[in-house]
């Protein structure tokens, strides 16, 4: 069983080249962050990940989250203590903006930390990342009653969040939720209903979890414009902010997953005894906006997780392959590798696993920063706002769907041992399988891409994306360094490919609403991929720049980075070619057949 | 958790229009297997299948073989009995030849009855399929005493058979076996070693168990020849052949690992007292041609597994379909569908499995009757067995990766459900993951393809099977019926390339042994793609020729099988393409990197 050590060089490379660190740090407004307290955070986080939660990791898989009679849920060993240790270093409130009592990291910045912990121990990550999650829908849009006595022992991590929308009836359909709210008569509701698959449901790694619960009110019209969003904790506030009362609410079990075995997916009953007390959340039948608060931050999250997975799988990986001593590889003579990394295949998939995770880094860090944009208030915050939208479906589906494909590899490079539990490979495959899942399919992610996003603005900023992309293509395709000429050469008709693909499935969007729906998860795939290789080409570009500027300079890093950009452009823009020739020709025989045919 | 039933008609279409069972069946020579019987028998091992082994499909998941002190291994529940109804049955003998006790049945045939008992239980199904291998292996070149000892049991079940070739140190490198054998001076051999990953090596399914374990001579040369093959049973046939004293070799532990539970994977220990008394299988040194009898067989049967595990997923992943109700499809209205099967992406991934694992099907029969030809004495077994030697690696990679992508989508269809291991979809994900490794990784296959096949005769039987493929696609490009006319169209250009793929590595082995190595992969899977989609289109232009033939015909089922071939080239193909791109352009990227730059 490997240990996680994060990537810190190829981290802050992706943060500098492709993230734009410095501009981000410099535009944020906090001088608390300039440079040198960044890579210091990278630095503590490191440490943190690989000393604490990594060591986790295999724990929370074998052990699991234990559910007994009265519904209380045991955390695996060790990790009421490690939850501890996080909030005591101040991990838990690192990314809440300031104003919710959080310290306002740059979310460029906390995007490469929470990528730390989710490589650790993934398990552990997502109570976290639920936590913060409600914190930003409940300082959105509760009052501020609520928010005082809510957001403090949040944020700080003393008390945990999530997120109930899922019922035995209603997953991706939210309209078909049946959880009621009754109020009081004293500004408070009583919730009543089952929730399922909620993640950190219960556990007893925190005092206190507040559940942010979708529900019906008594008046509220059918369909998703009849859902309001409820703040119901399972201990009930004191007035001193303290938990009091044990609210009706309990965990009536927690499922057997194929992975991330450390995290407690609970069925939450609430109102068993006459109903939980809650309190409503932004405006009645308004909860669908309020709890896509959180969901769309979520996404990028989920998409970083594809990365941090894809990361611990290709170091372990590496690890098997640079210690196995198995056959010299082909053309190899007595000096050289002895390991199976001198064979030819294993390479090629360390070389994929390594391109798919450093395009995902660099498709999330990219975001990320565009986020960062976003909040400021400069000039090109609406255009940045509209890039975020644009993008956080593709991250989200296109870094997690790479994952399944980098941690079969990562298994396979393992060979025999790949298979065996002890190995450690096999968990992060079992792991990363629920990236494409939760957080809404990689499905969902497609629709939302073509019908909220390229379809509401007839394709209009996906269009200047790609154009921009389209330049800087045919600038390094007619520029001198060969191996960025080369990288432009095989971008320039990708990207054209690509704008021709966003026009058709634009065109589509309406009078052919099922041929585009067949076709939008293989565009998405190509959105992503094309997208990836441009800022990796990027990456490129930078790690030439440094080598010709800087004589000191560690080549064999930079040039690493030149061939993982080149990598990316043999051997995954072949793959968006193949998407591309799915999006336009393979919509008919998606949907040739009759339900009884199947 | 869904039942299995054997998708007879599917399977039956294969066998006839793709394998030409008819054609198989009259050259068979024995009258006991006409067209009658041979579908009777399909019958009954589906009855079989769905039965006896599929309801003990998830108990052998949960349950896992148990191993405890001594070395003793019990099955999980249940399957000690079935192994006793298989074998009274007549099953376990039924691929075996009549010669060795066996009852002779076409490979081909055969081929549909193993992949029922592989889609109901692989677990279980490993057993008999390496005792079989056994029995080819010691039929063909053990001695006659031997033989007599040995094959009625075996073939009949009562004992079973392993193959222990790996040892920590010597997994896909067989040349670093140390296992050691010393003659005893009776004619027997005193066998020391360890291995590992032996599947079935220990159990209570039946009352003795015989090892084909590879060790070397006291006088062995290194390396791969000097390694033989030994007969080791766990009890010593009496004279009357029953079986007698304990051998002196031990199961040490069985794995823990991600799927495939109800096999005992064991850690065999043998020598320990001093010596376990084994038989030499064929000529000293010459272990591991021998070995490779059962090997080749064992990799046409691990493929069908993928195609298998594959077909279980999509059973699975469609009930599952039909079944939920979430949200109505884009673009339906109140009259259509309401469960799941509406929404167009999850037509699109119930289509890409089918196309999968019907091109996979197609590949498995089309190989398994070239077997059949291959040992009968027409004029073609020569050109026969040329075709078998050229495919099996195919069969074996192509399949099997194609495995991981059904089986994840199987997931990816269940939703957040199919997280859940209640639901089963997650166990076929965690069973299929070992078909790329066992029997050799997908790189041992591909580079069998290109080293022992292509660049052996120049690609000469490759490029015959090619010219074919060429002209049949041209025909159905000129013809007159528009989806066969697609078909041909879609096939000429990716058989060109193939065509020249074929070229380029058979070019570069041997100048470039380690640029075409970079490309072995990618290139058998073009390989595998185009040639199982030519099969799906063979099937389609049958299923047309009964269409017109025959107004009775079951039109729905023939033109999903036009459907079929039609998805398959509009969404496979172009991975074709893609995988074509990178064995021309990818291989140096691949190779760029020190090992320091890992």
């Amino acid at each position: 069983m490997s240990d996680y050590q994060a990537p810190r060089r190829e981290m802050l490379f992706a943060l500098r080249a492709i993230g734009g660190l410095e501009a981000v740090l410099a535009a944020h407004g906090d001088d608390a962050y300039d440079m040198e307290t960044a890579e210091a955070v990278l630095d503590e986080a490191a440490r943190f990940a690989g000393e604490v939660l990594s060591p986790l990791n295999r724990i929370g898989d074998r052990q699991g989250a234990r559910w007994s009679d009265g519904g209380v849920v045991r955390a695996a060993d060790g990790f009421a203590q490690a939850h501890a240790a996080f909030r005591e270093a101040g991990w838990h409130g690192m990314p809440a903006r300031t104003e919710f009592g959080g310290q306002g990291a740059p979310v460029l910045l906390s995007t490469a930390v929470l990528e730390m912990w989710k490589s650790a121990n993934m398990a552990f990550s997502l109570c976290q990342m639920l936590t913060l999650g409600a914190v930003e829908a409940i300082a959105r849009h509760a009052d501020a009653a609520l928010c005082a006595t809510l957001l403090p022992p949040m944020v700080e991590g003393r008390w945990t969040g999530t997120m109930n929308l899922t019922e035995p009836q209603a997953g991706s359909d939210l309209a078909a939720i049946r959880s009621r709210a009754v109020p009081t008569g004293d500004g408070r509701y009583r919730i009543t209903g089952t929730k399922i698959f909620i993640t950190w449901g219960e556990h007893d790694v925190a005092e206190n979890i507040v559940h942010l619960v979708l529900a019906r009110l008594p008046d509220a019209p059918p369909g998703v414009k009849g859902i309001s969003l409820f703040a119901v904790p399972k201990f009930l506030p004191r007035d001193d902010g303290s938990p009091g009362e044990r609210n009706d609410l309990v965990c009536a079990s927690i499922e057997h997953k194929l992975g991330i075995h450390g995290s407690p997916t609970a069925v939450m009953s609430f109102g068993e005894g006459g109903g939980a007390l809650g309190w409503l959340v932004g405006q009645p039948h308004q909860g669908l906006a309020c709890m896509f608060t959180m969901m769309n931050h979520a996404r990028l999250n989920v998409g970083l997780e594809g990365v941090a997975i894809g990361e611990r799988a290709y170091q372990a990986a590496r690890e098997y392959a640079l210690m196995r001593v198995q056959g010299r590889g082909i053309g190899l003579g007595e000096g050289d590798s002895a390991t199976i990394i001198g064979h030819p295949d294993v390479r090629r998939m360390l070389m994929d696993m390594r391109a798919r995770n450093e395009a995902g880094r660099a498709l999330a860090y990219y975001t990320a920063a565009r986020m960062d944009e976003a909040h400021g208030h400069g000039a090109g915050a609406a255009a940045a706002q509209a890039l975020v939208d644009l993008l956080t479906p593709v991250v989200k589906g296109w870094c997690t769907e790479s994952a399944q494909r980098v941690t079969a590899d990562g298994v396979q490079v393992h060979g025999g041992m790949g298979y065996i539990e002890e190995t450690g490979a096999a968990q992060h495959l079992r792991d990363a399988r629920i990236t494409t899942i939760y957080e809404g399919t990689t499905a969902i992610q497609a629709n939302d891409l073509l019908n909220r996003k390229l379809a509401r603005d007839g394709g209009a900023v996906a269009t200047a994306l790609l154009q921009r992309i389209a330049a800087e293509a045919e600038t390094w395709a007619a520029g001198h360094v060969p191996a960025l000429a080369a990288l432009g050469r095989a971008l320039s008709p990708a990207v054209a490919e690509l704008a021709a693909t966003c026009a058709l499935q634009v065109a589509r969007h309406g009078p052919q609403a099922r041929e585009a729906a067949a076709a939008t998860v293989p565009h998405l795939m190509q959105f992503g991929t094309v997208v990836g290789c441009w800022l990796l080409a990027r990456g490129a570009a930078a790690a030439q720049a440094q080598l010709d500027a800087d004589a000191a300079a560690d080549a064999g890093f930079l040039q690493t980075r030149i061939a993982v950009a080149r990598h990316a452009a043999t051997h995954l823009l072949p793959e968006a070619a193949a998407a591309a020739a799915v999006v336009r020709e393979g919509s008919a025989s998606t949907l040739a057949l009759d339900d009884a045919q199947f």
